[in-house]
């Protein structure tokens, strides 16, 4: 019997767009969303919201990366879908244009997900509400909290369970760090700081661990869980949507349009860029490590398969 | 804390056999069992001890499917360990010369495995008793447990509860069907009926669940655990080896051992044989399908990634 509340959001775009800097083709985002259309997933975010900068200019990064409305509704208007899902975007603190953002009634996205560190909470509660008064569903998404100073977490989890502009926090294993006895309890400190809130779960696949771990939050209450097509994300990637679908009970899913984009679009995309488990994002997911020495390793074809080495150096005690 | 009562039993030749015919070098073998007497793994197996016979021939099948006494000295002997690791071989019902089996303390081997399927379980039983009489420690590793009809299971189960020459009740996750609510089921099954006897689990990797059943089997009270180097096994793999020595706290482990004879000698062999997690696997898995027609496509070049094609097939209807 499956558990109705539970949503599915496909973050394939956003977090697959990390590792190309949101070099996508139109041809292949549209296959994605039509393919999402039809497995009736809940929520698909597109890409980032970002403001173009000196440092984030359109050449350099794809369109998904600052989201216009033009490209998303090119997007949309390819696919005709009886029933939509909500589109989202990603905000992240100190690097978005809130007064450009249009009213929700006005725009095709209906979700904007706030990222933040603990440290930027408050930043981060600011452009929720922010994002609120527009008139959208909001959510932050508490990034790295393996790596956070427990006191300081709980203030923030304090901190956001004031605040009523969020409608869901979420717990983010950012290195893929956890176990599932450590999902379990961050999520108990998290009902327990924030019980006025709904919780998502958005994993990491460094240790084999992004879709047990999204098992494991379902079994813990949680009802907002993020996956990618193929798991598809930087570094080891996140929970495949193909086996959360495969998991969940709910008959409104259906896999078969994610397996025929993989086929079609995912496999020759593989040829090209890489993502997924391997030994080195294990070591630095289950040392607690940002993933960013590890991509670096791999990023080297003379030494990115030497594993052991790369254990040496992360353990290495500081002279 | 960790719990001191658990054991891992590495198989990495035995199932990593089953990939390439048994047709390890010596020097690999070496060098696998060198690094797991340096990581403190607790049991080697370091293969099948079948009959040779016309179809299973010494040419077509490699030495580490005969496991001749000489065959295993010759790798013992080329390393120097303190404290060696237990060796055990497996039989298969059916396929094995019992009357050719030394008595345990003529032989460099400890453990006799054997494997079966449910309607087996009675030349299962008669094999561990024989064993066991010739002095080794036993286990009954009952296959495809989750294919089984469960008042049969029950009755194989509570045989070998009443068989005290079983010194070990194997669960095997054979098609990598599982998710963690079911390994606890399973379990819950056979502590129920067999609960005389001491638990291990076989995990397989199809859908990415692999390492975390085994987690769940142990919060579950499972004490003996297969892992294999690097997942290498038949299909999608088996446990990780370095990421269950990573999760166990057990400070007589040392995982830097696997790491190298990873960098070592698994790059160079992912090279020339495959192994592991992909859509394939992944779908067969989560059909409960006995993993033959997945490996069958993967043999294929052609065909080897047509996720969707192998979909539709796997669940077409029969007429």
């Amino acid at each position: 019997m499956y558990r109705e509340k539970i949503k599915v959001l496909d973050c394939t775009i956003r977090d697959g767009g990390l590792i190309n800097n949101y070099q996508f083709s139109d041809d292949f985002v549209k296959a994605v969303y039509g393919a999402l259309c039809e497995a009736s997933v809940d929520i698909v975010e597109i890409g980032k919201k970002l403001c173009v900068s000196e440092d984030y200019s359109r050449d350099k990064f794809g369109k998904w990366n600052f989201c216009d409305e033009d490209d998303i509704k090119r997007v949309v208007e390819s696919h005709e879908c009886e029933n939509p899902p909500l589109l989202s975007v990603m905000y992240d603190v100190g690097r978005v244009d809130i007064s450009a953002l249009l009213p929700a009634d006005q725009s095709v996205v209906g979700m904007v997900r706030t990222a933040c560190y603990v440290p930027d909470i408050d930043k981060g509660l600011d452009l929720v509400k922010r994002t609120k008064d527009q008139g959208y569903e909001t959510t932050i998404n508490i990034m790295a909290a393996s790596a956070a100073i427990e006191t300081e977490l709980i203030e923030a989890l304090q901190q956001v369970n004031e605040t009523p502009e969020v409608d869901y926090l979420y717990l983010v294993d950012s290195f893929g760090a956890y176990y599932s006895e450590q999902v379990t309890d961050y999520l108990e400190l998290y009902k327990q700081h924030a019980p006025n809130k709904e919780l998502g779960f958005h994993a990491h696949n460094n240790q084999q661990l992004g879709f047990s771990n999204t098992q494991q939050a379902i079994i813990d209450g949680v009802n907002l869980l993020d996956a990618t097509i193929n798991g598809i994300g930087r570094g080891a990637g996140n929970c495949n949507l193909e086996l959360l679908l495969n998991f969940l009970k709910n008959p409104k899913f259906d896999v078969r349009y994610v397996y025929k984009v993989i086929q079609e679009h995912f496999v020759p995309l593989r040829e090209e860029i890489e993502w997924g488990f391997n030994d080195i994002y294990g070591i630095s997911g289950h040392l607690n490590q940002h993933p960013r020495e590890a991509m670096k390793q791999r990023a080297n074809a003379e030494i990115q398969d030497n594993c052991y080495d790369f254990l040496l150096k992360a353990t290495a005690e500081v002279p």
